[in-house]
This record gives structure tokens, sequence and C-alpha cells, in this order.
């Protein structure tokens, strides 16, 4: 290990480090994992949307602004309803500091982004509280293994990112059906997480599809198409798919988690090439607990990237620093692998300093 | 140039070498821009499958072939009506004996492939003989261009090649709308070129569409929405996209000079990152003229797999001697890529002992 750079370690550091250095100046390739699901409109379970309506439009337009730089689906970028703008503007500056090339993947969309996207086959998500929420599960896996592999051979490593509103919750689901005990340990986008409102619609999601806590401790693949959703299938298959090759940094929050929880039951043997990579904000979240449900499933290492928006200018941004949104559109990961394929030319200072510019020409502030 | 490895030069061999040269020991990508149009159902048309409805499943049958190494949405593998193998045989054995990475990229499918595919926005494409064959052809190569511009980051160069039944008839209808004498140059899988079907259904076209010969010259865009495909617009938007960055092999055989106009009259400054890369099959051809066509767009250089099937023990791939299906699929280009990526490690000797290996699995032979 060289240099840290501005990435702080949270759980296992000598394993952080071990992977840190093996990215270093290598070249990623950055993909961003999309889909919907009918979770987030259950009132008070997301911010990714003013209505919940808008929560089948963030995703595409998340994925419009890291290829277009600005989105096509939405006016404007998606705002939380206090109006603090999408992690995606973080993903999109350290992206284009560092000219990482993004590729779009989709688990399965009510929208469809107006940008090229890799299409899985599969569906949009339905609500985890009908007890079956994710169609053709295996399939998408399937395929996304196919596209990892291909996609290995292209980069030296891999980052990949997600964008689903109710995610958290998707993700409190597949841990609690495959026996992580993660109540009260997943974040939110919201200053205040609605523990009590995800626990709630686990538990009603797992008794209708018959299930109990840890009863899919071995079938993770019904895990998510119970009581998941489309973008684990889409991420778990792209990690099997690729970890065999490259390193994989899997780039978010709490949601890691889950998808860790598959990718260990489907092939323990690729989590050696794996690490979450995340933001200072989750890894110092007093809501959520992200290295105490990664401790119960593997010794993957979680690496941080040392955001600080508490100096910006933009109120926006700012609101960062108190714990809304956090994570989210792998900005995490992206940051991480900005300031590791430049060797650290890209610092926080700097991707500060580029989210602003981004920030005012797309809020049309100054 | 070290070494020219079992390829041909077919128009000018200083450009061609340089080209070679370029891409010696680098590492590609192939895509396959894959889509349908009603065109090939036109009944004489085309021999990429046994009944009309059949050419719907041949581009995804051919995309799964190349990602699987067997189709999923027919069963064994395209085939012409005289039982001669689709080309993807070809490519498939190249691609996996020099490892490239391949992706696949739909322009506009009646029937989708069962494996990852990038979807460009595109519907599939109607009768040319309507005059009016595809829908939002500008929006697919935008989008397309994107695509290109991610891609070309994650290799040395690109490899493109298409699966498009009825494609030459489109290709004969973009470059007449534009205003190149391509009526009795255009290729065809079979025997017999139906050189008198193809210009009927043209004149239809151009007709219906109020067009006519060179009227769409300054129109590329008109030129395909009229009387084109979808994969034109995916094919071409990834060569403008891509080619500003790193060089760009178009895998095919005259269809990709219907291509090379549209490309040459939206972003004529890429050319000089352009090279066609084609089959002995097709140079050699006495009833098309791929090099006759390409003098009058530009000075691109056309390169050809010295492929020969002569001494294979099987019918089916000694057919391929007899000027049967000729190219598809990007066979001729990616046998280059093959070659040059390995040095000329890949050899056309050991090439059709890969394909008749290949073959015998996927025909049941021995």
């Amino acid at each position: 290990m060289k240099t840290t750079y501005d990435i702080q370690y949270a759980n296992n550091q000598h394993k952080a480090e071990d992977f840190l250095d093996e990215i270093q100046a290598k070249k990623p390739l950055f993909i961003l994992t999309i889909a919907t699901t009918e979770t987030a409109k259950i009132t008070g379970i997301s911010a990714a949307g003013k209505y919940p309506e808008f929560t089948d439009y963030t995703p595409p337009a998340d994925a419009e602004l890291l290829l277009l730089g600005k989105c096509k689906s939405i006016n404007g970028v998606p705002v939380t309803p206090d109006g603090i703008p999408t992690p995606a503007l973080i993903t999109m500056s350290a992206l284009r500091l560092a000219d990482v090339p993004v590729l779009v993947a989709s688990g399965g969309l009510k929208v469809k982004p107006q940008i090229p996207f890799l299409d899985l086959g599969g569906n949009p998500g339905r609500d985890i509280r009908t007890g079956n929420a994710v169609d053709n599960a295996a399939e998408v896996i399937a395929r996304a293994k196919i596209a990892g592999e291909q996609l290995a051979k292209t980069a030296d490593y891999l980052v990949i990112g997600e964008s689903i509103p109710g995610g958290t919750t998707t993700a409190l689901g597949v841990l609690s059906a495959m026996g992580f005990d993660a109540e009260g340990k997943v974040s939110s986008s919201m200053p205040e997480n609605p523990h009590d409102l995800k626990c709630e619609a686990v538990r009603a999601g797992l008794a209708a599809a018959g299930e109990s806590f840890g009863s899919l401790a071995e079938n993770p693949v019904r895990a998510i198409s119970c009581v998941g959703d489309p973008m684990m299938a889409a991420f778990a298959g792209l990690v099997v798919g690729a970890a065999g090759q490259v390193p994989v940094l899997m780039a978010g929050g709490t949601q890691m988690t889950a998808v860790l929880a598959v990718v260990n039951a489907l092939s323990s043997d690729v989590l050696c090439n794996v690490a979450i990579g995340t933001t200072r904000w989750v890894v110092s979240d007093a809501s959520s607990d992200i290295r105490g449900i990664v401790s119960q499933i593997a010794d993957v290492p979680v690496l941080a990237a040392d955001l600080d928006f508490g100096g910006s200018r933009f109120d926006g941004l700012k609101a960062y620093e108190k714990g809304i949104v956090k994570e989210g559109v792998g900005a995490g990961g992206a940051a991480i692998a900005a300031m590791a394929a430049t060797d650290g030319a890209v610092t926080k200072d700097m991707l500060l300093r580029e989210i602003e510019r981004n920030y005012a020409l797309l809020m049309g502030t100054k």
C-alpha cells in the first residue's frame, strides 16, 4: 500500500489495503444496475421521489445523468422531498474526472431510460408484501453472469453500483429470509430511518410467501423472488460472472450486504476478489450498521470514500453531512475508483469542486 | 507491417497494412449488432431462414451462439434452406480461440435474444417497399453513438458485426437513396444472387417514400428511415461514437458499404480510423462488387480473412467455397481480429479445425 488517498477502511484494514493496492492506477469499468420495485411506493419508505410514482423515474434519470450529464426522463435531476439532489451527481463527477467508462444494466424497469442499456430479461419488481416480488430471478442472474464474464475481459476491474428506490427495504427482506440479523441495521436516504415500516413490510412479505426468518438461507434465488428486488438479481449475477476473473468493487451502502449474501450463497469462492465501496456517511451512520451486517456474511473489506460536503457553498450538498441521502448510484465506489484510477490525483476536494460545478449547472444555481 | 497473417488486402494495400499494424497484438471488443426487417420476408430475397418467419429468429439465435456456444431461441443453429450453417459458427470459433469479449447490441428486434443485450431504443424494421422502413433512426443512432463512446474506452479497438436477414437489400436501398451505384453489386447469401428482386424492392421503396436515386445523398438518417434497416442505425452510431477514439473494424460484406455511406455522411472525419473486414468469399465473389461500392464512398481499406473450407470434411462447410452464405455475423472481421490479437498464432487452418469441432458438436455430426 503506497498511499491511502481520501479513503477510509471500515472493517478489515489489511484486506482493504490489499484490494486498494490491486486496483491502484488500474482501469475500471463502471456498471450502474437499475431497476424498480413497487415496494418504494409504500408510504414513508423511500426518499427517492417526491411522489410515489416518481420512484419509477429515478433509476432511468440517474442512468441518464451518468451517460449524458443531464436527465431526459425527467426535468432537472432526481431530488428528495426536501430538494436534496441524487447522489448520481457525485458518481457522474467522479467518473468524468477519471474518464471511467460507464455501462447501464437493467434488472427490470417500469420506465426505460432514454440511453443505451443492457437488457437482462427482467421485469419491474412487485411490492414485497405480496411475497412474490421478482419474476424469473434465476434467469436474470444467469444472463447477468454472462454479461459479467464478458465485461470482466474489458477492464482491469469492475465497479458496480445501483439505483433502485426502496432498495434498503428489499435488502432487509433478503437478509432476513437468509437468516442475517439486519433489523434496525439497514440505511435510509431519509433523515429519520423508518426501521419499523421496513420490518413490517418484510414480515408481511415473508408471511405471504410462507417463509420465515432464515428459512431461505440456502436459497438466495427464492429469497430475491419472494422479498427482494430485480436490481439484486442483476447485480449478483454480474458479480458472480466477473469476480472469477477480476476484482469487483460493489459500490453502495447497506443494500450491498443483501447482494453480498446472495453472491456468498451462489458462489462464495469469488468473494476473495470482492470489496464493498461506500461513503463515509454510510459507515459513520448511527441509524444503520453496515459492518455489523457484513461481519455476519463474509470477511469482505468495506472501503469508504472520505467525502466531506461540510464546506460546500450549496445547502443541497451540505445536507449530505446531516445524513440525508448518504449513498446511492455507486457514489462512494465511484469516488474510490476515481481516486485509485488516477493514483490519488483526484482528491476529495477536487471532487467536491467538480460536484459543485455540476450541481450549479444542473440545478440552475450559482 | 511485420506479418500479414492469413489476411488479404482487397483494395488500398498501404492503408490496410497500416490498419493491421495498429491492431496487431492489441485487445479488441467484438460487438454484434442485430435487428430484423420485414424486407427479409419478401419471397426469394434472403437465405437466412427456411421459412420467412424464421428470419425473425436468426439474429437472436446468432447472438446466443456467440455468447453461449449454443442457441436458445431455436433448436440447433440457423441454417440456409440447403442446410448450410450460419457464419456465426466462424465468428464464435474465432472469438473463442482469441478470448475476445463479446457484446450484443439490438437495433430493433421482433424476437429478443435470451442473453444480455444492449437495447438502443429501436423497433423492428418494416418492409422497405413501404418507404417507411425504420422508426426513430436518429434516436437509435444517437444512443448507439453514446454506447460507442463508452465502449471505445474499454478496448484497444472495436470489431463490429451484424446479423440481419434481408440486409443486402436494405443496403442497396440506402446506397441507392444516397446516390451510390450499387445495383448488381451487393452480395447474397444464396448461390444465385437475386439482384432483380432487390432492385425492384428498392425502387418500390424509394417511390413510396417520394424519393429517388441520390435524392438523400445529404440525409443518411432519412435514407435509413425510408429504405434501410434498424441494424444500420445502431451500427453507424456505434462507429461514429467509437472511431473518434479507437480503430474500428466494420465486420461484414457489402452491407458494410451502406453503413460506411451513412458514417461518411454523418462524420467523415472518423473514417481515418475505420476499415472493413470481410471474407475471401466476399471479395472474390463474381456476383457482387464490394470494392466497386467502397471506392465510390471513401478510401477505406478492405481486409479479407483468407478462409478456405475446400479441405473441410463437412459438406456444410465446403459449401462456403461455392459462394453460399459467404459472410455474416462479422465472421470475416472476427477471423481477422483473432489472427491479429494473437499475433498470428491463430491461423486459417487452426480456425477451420475449431470451426469443424464446433460444427460437429452443434450439428450432431462426426
